[in-house]
């Protein structure tokens, strides 16, 4: 299961609510293993998730008539499913098993005229009695609330997106599994760019074989910024397919897919033979910075306190006028979790949070150093998801 | 340029607008041909773009100075860049030539607090005097608008999400050009996909071949429903690890890929082997409500008309039953644009429109059959950007 159930009951026993909807797909698909595909790759499909507090008796998902197919052909941890909207399956076989006679079942359910109709349905099926629901607002159409309000007027909805995160923070050992394999897929997916790497190739070149691998490894390419020498100082360096790469340009790389439904993000460092001695100072100090994360990570240290520490590695290692918002951010779902690895975080690690680490420094005109390492907060200390040196990787 | 001047100007004349401000990913990179990297593959990063309606005098783009790099590494067409937020962009070089020196450039302007303040004061400079604005809410975030309003009380801001979709609705020549070449490589991809079929295979594995061919050819991933026999009547597939590929399987390709931000989304049938009687007799309705379409539309059908006739073509053809709440849909930024091909529709087909006509049909337990076909509506009629043929492909 994605959901962490104790942590969301927590979170929501914190916030005085006695249930949550989530509207967007990231929320949508940790909530009840719905994976509803049009809602992750358009803006508007409408597909929500229910989980009260106290149980997952009265749990639901509400979707689209047209989308139930994937309701049946998933693993969905949710008691009902409702649907709206009109959608043609024909069928005249004979009852068999697997997904057809799932979707059959869920066929026989009411067709609601719209999402609001279906939503407030299901919040009266789900027998909530007096209750406080948060909702999240991001993925719902205009219009849904105002209407669902008036057909279950003993419901109080509270706006409530930022819960979401909240809930995520900690990651089960599906979510850690899938976010591991992520990790592995953008590792490999860098050593496939650099294996085949030539003088004279552009960043588009060495950017196909970085996806190309991505694919082959059963992952979807999101993140995929490859600059070679002082393109690599454009933080979100989209690969050209003008720059070509010369003997001692450096090779920046701030990547990943997703993989069942997870992301990646991590960063490594090549040289295209030798490094000037510049290059390898500024990618010393940048690595120490992430070498001293390793060390100190663990459950109750401040977020505020690993930004202090890194950047300090950093400066006293060789760039001593390295600035910085954040060296790094939890990551799942989406690619920006708890915790936020800022001066002025409130967070504090805790085991079961899963973040990048990171220290990029951008040096206009000369290039870009990144080390960035997906790492998992342990109950005594820190695991890497990485298994790439952090080192400058010669080729 | 993405963005259609005229339509854009003749939209907002009809709405009573002296301009429009785009914040969600699709209407940001058509209003100023900035592709904000993070906010399309996130929600949450703000970057907006603004046109004003009689000239382009006054247009800018506002995003966080993390963010510059990608403003200076592409050719928008907006006459201003205001940014906000800290950033660290470290530079001891000489001024050079390219992106590096335009990023300096852009970096000599003021740093606004946050994306309000920066929008605020990007207004005011464009001197609009008291206008009307058409705002698009979708991707600002809570509390924006109330802050910009009190910053720029001479303007009035009318929500106004719904014009975007009317702007896209006629494609510029670039647009077309995008999008004939994601269909190209949607069709390549299904060639490939099938070029290495064998019996036994899963559907993931023909889905692995179907997205190396979308990576190699330059285009991410983003829609790839590949289902085999009783599961192409899923209509949004997965593609399964489990299902075995076996003589006689019909193969449901409804798929497509994002080429230089432009979506694809077309559909083909295979047969591995000898087609049942009953799969030709369900191909055969679907491709002559196709065929059927391409012999009809022209500038000044109204695309209600269309949904009938394509219809009453599958109906007339072998599928007496069908039923279906559309036959197709604008293509472009978005993988639903104007307009809709439904009974209901008050759009009327004019030259510039990009559609897919598609007629699919779903059969629980027996099979999903679609012919979808990317076509351009030109001022005689209509043109294919399809080159694979439309009949059952046998393989």
């Amino acid at each position: 299961m994605l959901m962490n159930r104790p942590l969301f009951e927590q979170v929501l026993a914190d916030n005085k609510l006695d249930g949550f909807l989530g509207t967007g797909p990231e929320s949508v698909t940790w909530l009840s293993g719905y994976w509803a595909m049009p809602q992750w790759i358009r803006r508007g499909p409408q597909a929500y998730a229910f989980q009260p507090r106290h149980s997952d008796a009265g749990s639901f998902v509400v979707t689209s008539k047209g989308l139930l197919d994937q309701a049946a052909d998933q693993a969905l941890y949710v008691d009902a499913v409702h649907f709206f909207g009109f959608f043609a399956y024909e069928d005249f076989a004979a009852p068999g098993a697997g997904t057809g006679d799932r979707l059959r079942q869920l066929l026989q359910g009411l067709e609601h005229a719209g999402p609001a109709e279906a939503l407030g349905h299901a919040l009266q099926q789900a027998a909530l009695g007096k209750s406080r629901i948060g909702i999240e607002m991001d993925g719902l159409a205009d219009g849904v609330l105002e209407q669902v309000r008036a057909l279950c007027p003993q419901l109080e909805f509270v706006r409530a997106d930022f819960l979401a995160k909240k809930f995520r923070a900690l990651k089960t050992p599906e979510e850690i599994s899938r976010l591991r394999q992520a990790g592995r897929i953008a590792e490999r997916s860098i050593s496939a760019a650099l294996a085949g790497l030539r003088t004279g190739e552009s960043e588009v070149d060495m950017a196909l074989r970085f996806h190309a691998q991505t694919v082959a490894d059963g992952a979807f390419p999101v993140l995929g910024c490859i600059g070679f020498g002082e393109r690599g100082a454009l933080p979100n360096v989209d690969p050209s397919p003008d720059r070509r790469l010369s003997p001692g340009d450096t090779i920046r790389f701030d990547v990943g897919g997703r993989y069942k439904h997870y992301r990646a993000d991590i960063a490594r460092i090549a040289v295209h033979g030798e490094p000037t001695a510049r290059a390898q100072q500024c990618h010393r100090a940048v690595q120490a910075g992430i070498d001293h994360a390793y060390s100190i990570i663990r459950p109750g240290l401040p977020a505020s306190q690993l930004f202090a520490e890194v950047m300090g590695a950093v400066q006293k290692s060789g760039l001593p006028h390295y600035r910085r918002n954040h060296v790094g951010h939890g990551i799942g779902l989406d690619g920006y979790e708890v915790p936020a690895l800022t001066a002025s975080s409130t967070d504090i690690l805790q085991s079961g949070m899963v973040m990048c680490i990171e220290t990029p420094y951008y040096e206009l005109g000369f290039g870009g150093f990144q080390v960035e390492d997906m790492v998992v907060v342990t109950p005594t200390g820190v695991e890497s998801l990485m298994t790439l040196p952090r080192e400058l990787l010669r080729f």
